[in-house]
């Protein structure tokens, strides 16, 4: 019989696929006594289980590249490092040879009781660790299952699935999406999620908040996922299927007319022309955004490389990468954004810090740099060597207030001075630029544009600070809304700084990309948009809709709406209006 | 020979005592092996000692009333918790029936066991545990120490004495003032520190930052501290000892001259009245507000409530309280601040929140009390009830956006209506209004105004989110300056939009009570501070020496400051020009 669930769309497109439920904390294990002369092999049995757990996270790091590894890669570390623990080891062991535990039961108790002592703390961090003991118990309990069973291998695969879930960890969602994931249904979870973000950034449809998910769905359930509507249809009618069809037939066509943008300008319908840029890490994002038509890359991360391995990336290892970047954009400029880091990630690059209460609030971006002065030079002197091979700009993450950048441009001119003396090429004046990212950096924002070429606005990180509201935090959703006024006129008013002091100024929060924001933009005088490049030809084809002057001249009205709710109904309005 | 170090002032005063020196990790205990005899004794003295230790941090929390008691007991739950954990517990019996080892060697045991535990798991926020690991074994071990030797219980009383530590914890801070203490000198350490907040609040003069302290400084040193030149004098000469005299006479001199102004208006020079509010929680408080001449209390924190034991109080419980208060402050306005509790301490007042990676940025204030309407029901209804024995108003803390005070005015609505059912005395209209510390409602206070009866700037928070730095973070010093000119923008946009609306705007963090700031608060437009009772009379003081015309005329070229040291710069030219 046909059902049909709602929930929030996290990242769009359609899937039609079979449901694949992952209960939260399913242990099943077999729970008879080991006979003595079994006790050696299924020691073995564990430790190869182990193992193959040790490996899968290694595959798994190795496999990620670019945005994906930094989101994930705290989460494998704390994995890997509980594989590693030698008390669990020691408890598992002696659980097996002196209780007679079978494996599975063993990794069962321990579980339990590593879950009671982090319980007993009341304290939330420590109790949320249990989520990462859980993951972790689970990732073994099923390497063990792989071995002793073939059904349980099949399993394991998840090509034409779709997982219904309570959450899903972003380490576990890139994994699957390498076995052929189809899409995911949380039954929580927000749209502002790392999950989230990852899903959109590998393309794969998600839908959170979808409550009864769970409790409604079951096993190898034929489902659709819509998120247009934001549903979920299990058992669609051959009716629902037509339809999928259909919209199936016109994504299709939908992508071979975008594809025909790809060498076309970026006009407005009133002909004024807009700069779109790349947010890039990995080669194929440079490939991808030179075959899109990208007119230079507007943000270069440079964390990968501090988190790809543990220990610091050499001069020379940074060089090269920044070098290819550049020879890869053949010309075209190329932001690299200096080491954005936090307490909460430095670790895992070898910075030591003190842990942090609120790491969003905390030695981050440039503050950390510039605690780390050998560290930081390491990296000016590397882009300083691949500025000669084409035009490259250097963006500073986290910045408060003129002093940090003061600080900057004089590493840069000791590091010029130093490469002089070692006799090595050097490049013409670098642009130096701002991340406004900080609310008082935007407030304030005058005052850095005296020491800045260019600015580059990250709104996500602009609205947790102006709303106080962590993004990663479900419990927000009502409140983390870029449409929110408050935020509107931070980016408006840098902006129009950035216009009087004839500067550049660019966008790449996720909502430079997100063609339901264009216009927006449009009216708060953007005239440089950076995104994931696989969203240069949707922003390029809503570009050439819309008219720059009428929506320049709606900017006053959207700066005088008082809540996201009435900033909305003004975007609606101006949307039948463009297209009626 | 005399020795001169430097430091951070975090709480001003002058002090001249013993030096008496914690050194981090410090654990000497007897190793030699139990006899069989000596068994029972020791568990004996072992169960005593645990014993006395939660007996002291349940005196503890029972000594801590209002502001205090919100900063510092969520370390104390977190560490009577760990004196509860059964298997720490079993651990230690174990460690001395079958391991024969002493209780202070089983402590010290069990100590470095779980510290390992926590520095394997490399994740920051499990190794910060670590502290609290420490903290509480040394408490059992001093209260051990304190059974077995007289010399011991000398050494633990503070009278005298001056604490050179690394950091100290808000709890032993507590603890250590009521035994005596005179001052602290902190190695490390913020200046916005909860130990710095509160050693202001309990008038203890603090340095922090002071480096060498502990290598330099030896137990029993005679030291003289001077908060006012930010230095430790070690071994004072005479000459050093005459001046100390000096300025205690000059103190002395002038807390009689101050307490003069007691029943004075609260005028400029130039003859403007300006509203002095107190920031109340405790029954003295309201004693030495009402004492020193409040026109109100600006600030009354309900959380104390809420954190003084687990569980919710009740509505008689807190319609009690909040009629004390009201009765207390005789007929003058009284406005109650709705629970202001966040992820991080909520738990302890019996509301169960997942964990949250920034609490700071989480779900607190209204965020909070809108998710629990039943509780916060219960505290609306007991502000109507106390809200007939004289004026009140109620203050919505960490609004963001219109929504939250129509939700709150729609709750007191209801609660209104079945009061009258009840047939329970109501007030007349009670006056709502907004914490103005999320950057968001600063910036658009215009859309609050139209909900808010009035308006209270709350400069902590405020400046935490504008500078996306947490106030708690020692590594943040240079970032973390209530006169950077973006906080000064909202401060003054703020009170510039309530003096439109014609609505009354108070500001209620440090720097409303802090008479270095009183002249800039002055020329922003600030006429109403709210500020601890301790504090009135200097401000009414400084305001009488303030020309108020002259400071307004002063705010656009405050307004056009880059940076905080330009602030800087200018008020102290103010400040020398007044004096001129």
């Amino acid at each position: 019989m046909r059902l049909l669930l709602t929930g929030t769309t996290a990242a769009r497109g359609m899937a039609l696929g079979r449901a694949r439920l992952v209960q939260p904390n399913r242990h099943l294990v077999d729970k008879r006594p080991l006979a003595e002369e079994e006790i050696e092999t299924e020691l073995g049995n564990l430790h190869r289980a182990l193992d193959a757990a040790r490996v899968e996270l290694r595959d798994l790091r190795e496999k990620l590249h670019g945005a994906l590894a930094c989101e994930v890669s705290e989460f494998i570390d704390t994995h890997s490092l509980l594989l590693d623990d030698q008390e669990l080891l020691r408890g598992l062991d002696d659980l097996v040879r002196i209780g007679h535990y079978r494996p599975g039961a063993a990794l069962k108790k321990q579980r339990d009781r590593l879950v009671a002592v982090f319980e007993a703390m009341d304290d939330p961090y420590l109790r949320s660790r249990k989520e990462d003991i859980d993951q972790v118990i689970n990732r073994v309990i099923s390497a063990l299952q792989r071995q002793t069973s073939v059904e349980e291998r099949k399993l394991a695969a998840r090509v034409g699935e779709i997982l219904i879930a309570d959450t899903i960890a972003p380490a576990d969602m890139a994994h699957l999406v390498g076995n052929g994931l189809l899409g995911v249904v949380a039954s929580s979870g927000s749209a502002y999620s790392h999950s989230a973000i990852l899903a959109r950034s590998l393309d794969l449809p998600m839908l959170v908040g979808v409550r009864d998910a769970l409790s409604t769905i079951h096993d190898d359930d034929l489902i659709l996922l819509d998120t247009e509507r934001g549903e979920v249809v299990v058992h669609p009618t051959a009716q629902d299927l037509a339809l999928y069809r259909a919209k199936q037939r016109e994504a299709a066509q939908e992508g071979r007319r975008l594809a025909t943008l790809a060498n076309a300008p970026t006009r407005t319908r009133d002909d004024i022309g807009i700069r779109l840029l790349a947010n890039a890490e990995m080669p194929a994002d440079i490939a991808m955004a030179r075959a899109r038509g990208a007119d230079g890359v507007g943000l270069y991360r440079t964390e990968f490389l501090f988190l790809r391995h543990k220990g610091l990336p050499s001069e020379d290892e940074q060089f090269i990468a920044y070098r290819d970047l550049v020879l890869g954009m053949g010309g075209l400029p190329v932001t690299i954004r200096t080491l954005d880091l936090g307490a909460d990630k430095a670790d895992a690059a070898g910075l030591v810090l003190r842990g942090e209460d609120n790491p969003a609030l905390g030695v981050r971006g440039v503050r950390l740099s510039l605690r780390y002065p050998a560290v930081f030079t390491t990296q000016i002197r590397a882009i300083l060597r691949a500025a000669c091979y084409g035009p490259v700009r250097v963006l500073v993450p986290m910045v408060t207030q003129p002093d940090e950048l003061i600080a900057v441009r004089t590493l840069f001119k000791l590091a010029r001075q130093d490469l002089k003396r070692e006799n090595v090429d050097l490049p013409e004046k670098l642009a130096l630029g701002a991340m406004i990212e900080v609310p008082a950096a935007a407030i304030n924002v005058r005052a850095l544009l005296e020491h800045a070429d260019f600015l580059a606005i990250g709104t996500n990180d602009l609205a947790q600070y102006v709303l106080a509201a962590d993004r990663g935090n479900d419990g927000l959703e009502n409140i983390y809304n870029p449409l929110q006024p408050a935020l509107l006129r931070l980016i408006s008013h840098v902006i129009g700084a950035g216009r009087r002091a004839k500067k550049p100024v660019s966008l790449c929060g996720e909502i430079g990309g997100d063609v339901n924001f264009t216009a927006l933009l449009l009216a708060l005088g953007l005239n440089e948009f950076s995104m994931h490049p696989s969203q240069l030809l949707h922003v390029r084809d809503r570009l050439a809709t819309l008219d720059h002057g009428a929506l320049r001249r709606l900017a006053p009205q959207l700066m005088r709406a008082h809540t996201h709710e009435q900033v909305e109904a003004l975007l609606t309005k101006i949307a039948e209006e463009s297209a009626a």
